[in-house]
């Protein structure tokens, strides 16, 4: 039954809270969590119809079938992530959690005596255990059974729904010996044990709350539940509700990015789906104005491709179709009934047990799926939704593109310092590209599977990323603390037919320095092309180096300017903050006028940057890979854009897809760019591009005042009328 | 109708050869080529029904509707490859081509009109052209409308059929125009105007020779007709039957390999249909045991999920559903209605509009496809079949994988100094992978979209393969004609159930240096696994510096021994022969033992090479990209074993998949290698492997001797028996 359909069968919340710490009334009810009495009964009876849930059922139960043949290991803990007895309690939890499913479904009791088996066993092993001996030095968040308590806690997660699956199979003495060993002391840990993490508004905090709080559900413990939704002391500093209140923005953006988000979503929506069968008068999924539903379908905008844009520490083949998201989608659709939905779990191809599951599986069954719409849009962050924003522009002209831009703020720990960078997307592939997290998940050759030391040292580093760098130092010198006190702003976001623009600035990523970038989407239908405009003002009080990377993928095709290559020697481009790791594969100083560099992706397409430069800047060609004495980088290509000891540089530049190489079929098509003109002016508060491609003439105006009203302008003696924030104008033709 | 067909219902060839020179008995016939009237009548009549044929009519036909919308172009000749007039010109030979066939079909008068219009246009071109502005300096075979006669012979080839296509179109005076000032001159400076490339026993001959002879074919010409089989001096010297005869081993293999092959495939089943139909008495498909066939077949065999094995001269990108094998696939299927080439008509996906094509068409309508075996096999190199020979192994065994050896002669002028390299591939990716050409096809900024000076300067170096380079020198110390007089010898191949070995070696590499490798790949079906066994012997007369590369596909993630990192500096490895492009990024002396090195592939799979080392052997970790100055290089890792001052060297190794990468799904299994010990001894012809993986022990046994009988040896006090080349015995369990 989905949360929605509870909620609103309430008037209003009958029980007071005090009553609700005194016992829940749905106490004898098991299961009850995500799975409730009535959707085991639905679904029992679906599974002799033909049709996704079944197959799903079906598919499943052979999978745990073949699992249980063998005897249950629980072994004692001794490895890191990716070593034996990690990945087997992982693999346990997941079991369990499956195993009370194929139980309450098939009621066949050897799948509830397996997960009952598995249970007393951990409850023999648990109370004998000492912190992991793989903890991280200096954690303030070890496990017992895993070397950090988020795993912990996802353990718990799990085998809590697992027990409460299983509960009408177990004696008295049974549960008492699984709760008393085992499932108390976890939750106690968890909680009272360690205090910081439970009460800390984090997605580790998220997962402790949502494991204690269920366990407070399943063994009458509303205290539990209590000090899960509002920190340890109940004061509502810490705690789920907060959670909700502070990690999402009021669109529903996870402050650490997408690849963090669909992480933290499942405990979310795991405890959420938990509150509402329980407690349906606390009303869950309206809280904050249904920020939930928001959060899910943020994360799903949030992807070009089926990955999610790999902001921050992000490993970039996470996408749509992770397990988080499959519930998050599950609960959204059945929340709204949103046809949309049902296009994304059509690519997922996974179908969730539950209630919620069968609903999915019942509309794609009747072939209910219509396109999700991934649309342009501005996400607010922080708390307030005013701590700048993270931008996506889309269109469908000239192919399947996306531009992300991100005057957003820090996010915490895995934030990475790239004020105002962006990222480009085209026919499927990353074009102008984000390094991501430098980790090898689960890898114990590589840093034991963790974040590696070059995640510190390069991917975090501004230089990583596609922004500038002032005296090549990172961001708030790459300071967290600072860079979460300072969000940059978003000064307007705009889309319509011509295209998408959106403009942020920063003043506090160096002192004394303002940073200030504008970037649009311009659809040119005439061309079936789009080509994406930048503008990057930097102001400074002072004489600085100002340099803006672009890491390209892709094979480098030409350059408009003689590029003086390193041939026979390579030397490292810096001696910290992120140069340290880039090899200087070349340089040059094109002259005043166009300078382009053109490259071939993987996705058979050429990809021209045409830069606007007056003499004084330097190109400077990398290479990621120095000072990588393990080989831990991807060794990735891009050019630094450098000019010194100036107090004010504007970096003026249009991305252009052009053409198709196709050696299969053995043709090449526009393997040149068509930019033939690129010339930039102020007037007032608009910027103003001219720009020829193809043998058009366009003017670009970008309105940047405060409030954009109707403008009217003069331009070479013509006059234009701009409505909003963008205008393309086409100019004469100058040839064909 | 296809070859066969036709010959067969001929008893004998019942006209002598003077009187086919006369004229031929169906000259009134149009068309008459690789189309026939009776296959004409048959694909009218198909139109009507749904199906792939009567899809892929209408499907072509929008295209062409949609181009002759436009005014014909037929420019002026000034562009080179990928420019403007030469990617026209091929445009409106393919224009015409299938202009002609929608003519035959739809029997619609504006086909034909289109055609003549623009052979008209052509006809009052071509006679004021000179040699193409853009010829290479000093070629021998520039063209008129392109820069190399080789696009004017297949402008021929495609503009002839399309003649004949129209011809019933046409009136006299039209007819004698295009034929008098077009197809007669193009016709003649194709041949007696370049007498080298047109009786040169080399693919740009059989584009010539076919172009030539089905002009004959059409114009009444039996003289090119017998010029084009036989030589331009009908001595049988030169021609394509010459062609037939030494360009494709008795195997049926290219020995330029199969990228050339797949390209020289077209004009040879082109030309040979055109005979078969003409002058069936020729009996061309049976020509040298049905030839023609074998070309076609060992073209599928040499892919690797569906793209060509990239030895010599090769654009990685080109794969089955090449145009031309799809001609030839379709061809094969009408010779053999073996279905198993309709499994590799559906992958490619493109139906011919040909009797041959309405046949595959039917068959795959009626859902006959079976899938396609590919085998393991050595394909014979060398018109006789003994100058050495290509290995292709395989197995399914834990994925399908293939191994590729090459003790094959040097493939003319597109031919690499890599006498013994190897190739792995698994779960669809290269793995141990082989440069290919260096060359950007059709891209104008890439050196003219020809092939590059790093193709020369690095790609078809020894060090840029897998394979023992000598003191730095490549194989034949790169000299062509002295590579192409030196073949390998193929010592032996084997396939069994338990896996698949070959042997072969050269004396003539190098003066005074023996080289002999013996790959094996061994299925060890209890691990759900394989292992490819590498032994290379390097015999000589002096000490010398011996080299042995493995160019690997994917990122570094371990290695058994300390690797020191050049982390600062890089400096290219050396100044010459390939070595002047590889930076040098680390290097090791591992210590007497096993030495690992294990990498993750993009496909999600670890791969470790385990070499068994006694000290003297230095591994130098190489990056491509040095001395490039155009970026022109892909950035590619690989390691080199390296002894000095060595008389004699044996490099043993095992290259063993394991494990899996899925942060995705967040699980990561066996990133380590499983192989515990290896060790290697020889017993007379027999060379011993003792191999523990995953705590099993192996003993390989491969039997060198001239001839391989039976052959019962002892080994640490237990006998075995070996039929045949390899044995592979499981040993006690050292450990579970």
């Amino acid at each position: 039954m989905s949360l929605l359909s509870l909620q609103t069968k309430l008037t209003a919340g009958v029980m007071s809270v005090v009553l609700a710490i005194a016992s829940f009334s749905s106490l004898a009810a098991h299961p009850n969590l995500v799975i409730t009495q009535n959707d085991v009964i639905k679904m029992r009876s679906a599974l002799d119809s033909k049709g996704h849930f079944s197959e799903r059922y079906y598919s499943l139960k052979s999978q745990v079938d073949q699992e249980i043949a063998f005897p249950s290991v629980v072994p004692v803990p001794k490895d890191g992530g990716g070593g034996y007895t990690h990945e087997r309690h992982k693999k346990n939890y997941q079991l369990m959690y499956r195993a009370g499913i194929i139980y309450q479904l098939s009621q066949e009791q050897k799948y509830a005596d397996y997960v009952r088996d598995m249970l007393l066993q951990y409850a023999t092993l648990y109370p004998s255990l000492d912190v992991h001996p793989k903890r991280k030095v200096k954690s303030q968040n070890p496990g017992k059974l895993f070397w950090q308590s988020l795993n912990e806690a996802m353990w718990l997660v799990y085998t809590i729904q697992a027990y409460d699956l299983v509960h009408n199979a177990l004696t008295d003495q049974q549960i008492n010996t699984i709760e008393q060993q085992l499932l108390r002391p976890v939750a106690l840990f968890l909680s009272e044990g360690q205090p910081t993490t439970f009460n800390k508004v984090h997605n580790h905090g998220t997962w402790a709350t949502a494991g204690v709080g269920m366990a407070g559900y399943v063994m009458n413990e509303p205290e539990w539940v209590e000090k899960a939704l509002y920190d340890l002391d109940k004061s509502g500093k810490g705690g789920f509700l907060k959670q909700l209140d502070l990690l999402f923005s009021p669109q529903g953006y996870y402050n650490e990015g997408p690849y963090y988000q669909r992480f933290a979503l499942l405990p979310f929506v795991t405890f959420a789906q938990a509150i509402a069968h329980n407690e349906p008068e606390r009303k869950i999924a309206e809280h904050r104005d249904g920020i939930l539903l928001k959060a899910i379908d943020t994360t799903i905008q949030l992807s070009y491709n089926g990955l999610f844009f790999p902001i921050n520490d992000a490993i970039k083949s996470k996408g749509i179709d992770t397990i988080e998201l499959v519930h998050g989608v599950t609960v959204a659709y059945s929340l709204t009934n949103d046809t949309g939905y049902l296009d994304i779990a059509k690519q997922q191809g996974q179908i969730i047990l539950s209630g919620d599951g069968l609903k999915v599986a019942q509309a794609l069954d009747k072939g209910l799926a219509t396109p999700y719409e991934f649309k342009s849009a501005a996400f607010g962050d922080g708390n307030d939704g005013k701590q700048g924003a993270l931008v996506v522009m889309r269109t469908q002209v000239g192919g399947n593109q996306a531009l992300l831009f991100k005057p957003a703020a820090q996010g915490l720990g895995h934030g990475h310092f790239d004020k105002l960078t962006w990222q480009f997307y085209d026919h499927g592939n990353e074009i102008v590209s984000d390094y991501g997290a430098a980790r090898f998940l689960n890898v114990e050759a590589k840093y034991g599977g963790r974040y590696l030391p070059e995640n510190n040292s390069y991917a975090k580093q501004t230089v990583a990323h596609n922004t500038v760098v002032v005296d090549e130092t990172s961001h708030f010198n790459a300071s967290v603390s600072v860079g979460n006190r300072n969000a940059p702003t978003l000064n307007f976001f705009e889309t319509s037919n011509v295209g998408t623009v959106s403009s942020g600035e920063i003043s506090t990523a160096y002192n004394g320095v303002e940073l200030a970038r504008t970037l649009a989407l311009i659809n040119v239908p005439e061309l079936d092309s789009t080509i994406a405009l930048d503008v990057f003002d930097v102001t400074a009080q002072a004489e600085h180096q100002f340099d803006l990377p672009l890491h390209y993928k892709g094979q480098l095709i030409d350059t408009s300017f003689a590029l003086r290559a390193n041939t026979t020697q390579l030397a490292a481009l810096g001696s910290k903050n992120g140069y340290q790791h880039l090899w200087l594969k070349g340089q040059a100083k094109p002259k005043n006028g166009l300078a382009k560099v053109t490259w071939l992706n993987d996705n058979g397409r050429f990809y021209t940057q045409t830069s606007l430069v007056k003499g004084d800047e330097s190109f400077l060609f990398t290479q990621i890979g120095a000072n990588d004495p393990n080989f831990n980088l991807r060794n990735e290509n891009g050019f630094i854009r450098r000019v010194n000891g100036q107090k004010k540089h504007t970096f003026v530049s249009v991305l252009e897809p052009h053409g198709e190489y196709n050696p299969s079929k053995e043709y090449t098509l526009e393997a040149v760019s068509r930019v033939t003109k690129l010339e930039y002016s102020q007037q007032g508060d608009l910027t103003l591009v001219e720009l020829d491609i193809k043998g058009k003439s366009y003017l670009v105006a970008i309105n940047k005042a405060q409030n954009a009203t109707k403008n009217t302008f003069t331009f070479k003696n013509k006059e234009f009328t701009l409505n909003g924030r963008l205008g393309v104008y086409a100019m004469k033709n100058n040839q064909e």
